[in-house]
């Protein structure tokens, strides 16, 4: 029985990234960031079902870029590509109006963490299945972070220690992230930066659980550098 | 003339990365990260001399360490080490305690931003000589962050639009330091995470200017690799 889908929304452009392919099609070891992730998610055990949101002119060509991924250690789950939105917003709720309505779990997770570990999803799709509606892996904040005002003036340092930065993948129980992305699209508003950020705004609680440091967003041109030393850190052929 | 001075705490023991040398010392690339961060401060054009606050059993060690620096590609800033003390607050007091009079500017740098570029110090002490008497770099958050209370569940996400992850070197007028350094060892409270920290409970302004990203933090076990692979990447031989 398909249970916990995992979606991916890939149809946007990453301009922080410069110029050249989309964001999620960036190589990163040999094989594009979105590659990495669905093999990630599709190797994980609590996982059924990859529903993958694509360019709406490109999802043929990304279809065959993840027809040929291995199915090792366990037969990997399979893999739906679906035409994205204009907005990541819109393409979690097309990729969402895909899935069966068997599924009781979903994920969504960012094409731009290629390397977040599939235990990760795990832990949080179990959060989810232990009474959570919504669960987002998040990190302790290192860095003072400080308040700034138009001027760059700081306004104020922020206290840190209940600060948390979260990283995806996020795991909803299916009805709620339902429930949540109909009630964004009917208030135009400024857009959420993730999925929890819509379910707050109903109102319901939102859990976090501990993140991994190797699910760090490539946004610039530096995440890849040092998304390709924990790629070879993986292999046993780090640069220390 | 001797008219900015980088002060450099370098007494703390840094337990996150684990059992081992001091947090200071350990090994980046063949240097501890004392070494790289001294480095790259004393050959900035815009400080005259580097004051490192050493353990204090430590300071003859840590003065051979760094004795054998090359002074390309211009005649290096010289370099003092004094005794730090308990704190990194304790530490950067008795640093600053050791810069001479005509020192009008002064730079806290931590040891632990080993990839810090010259050119971000000179950024900073330029911002300072152009009026703003605290001055630190920092960069724009670019991960979600939500505030949790005590049970991990989610109170609200925090914009972050005005929200600056700052670094160091952080810059400040001599005298805008050593007012702030003795008001906080005046008042024994919560100890502030940076030396910013302490001039913004003077009330006296902070400005914020363009941080870098190889300025990171190292924290964590992760955090040497990936400064391993800017280091590689320097080096022209980079892991991508």
């Amino acid at each position: 029985v398909t249970r916990t889908a995992a979606l991916v929304p890939a149809a946007g452009r990453g301009e922080r990234l410069g110029p050249g392919a989309p964001k999620a099609l960036r190589e990163l070891g040999g094989a594009p960031l979105l590659v990495h992730a669905v093999r990630a998610l599709a190797a994980a055990t609590a996982v059924d079902l990859v529903v993958v949101a694509a360019p709406a002119g490109s999802t043929a060509e990304v279809a065959a870029l993840l027809a040929g991924e291995p199915a090792a250690p366990r037969p990997a789950a399979p893999v739906r590509v679906v035409a994205g939105g204009e907005t990541r917003q819109a393409s979690v709720a097309a990729a969402l109006a895909a899935v069966d309505d068997d599924v009781d779990v979903v994920l969504v997770h960012d094409a731009a963490r290629p390397l977040a570990p599939s235990a990760l999803a795990d832990a949080v799709v179990a959060a989810v299945r232990a009474g959570h509606p919504a669960v987002v892996p998040g990190l302790p904040v290192v860095d003072t972070v400080k308040r700034v005002d138009g001027t760059g003036r700081v306004l104020a340092t922020v206290p840190r220690a209940d600060l948390r930065a979260v990283q995806t993948p996020q795991g909803f129980r299916a009805d709620v992230l339902r429930r949540a992305h109909a009630a964004a699209a009917a208030s135009p508003g400024a857009p959420a930066t993730d999925d929890a950020g819509l379910v707050e705004a109903l109102g319901l609680p939102v859990h976090v659980v501990p993140g991994h440091e190797e699910a760090l967003k490539v946004t610039r041109p530096l995440d890849l550098v040092l998304a390709a030393a924990l790629l070879a850190r993986r292999a046993g052929a780090g640069p220390a």
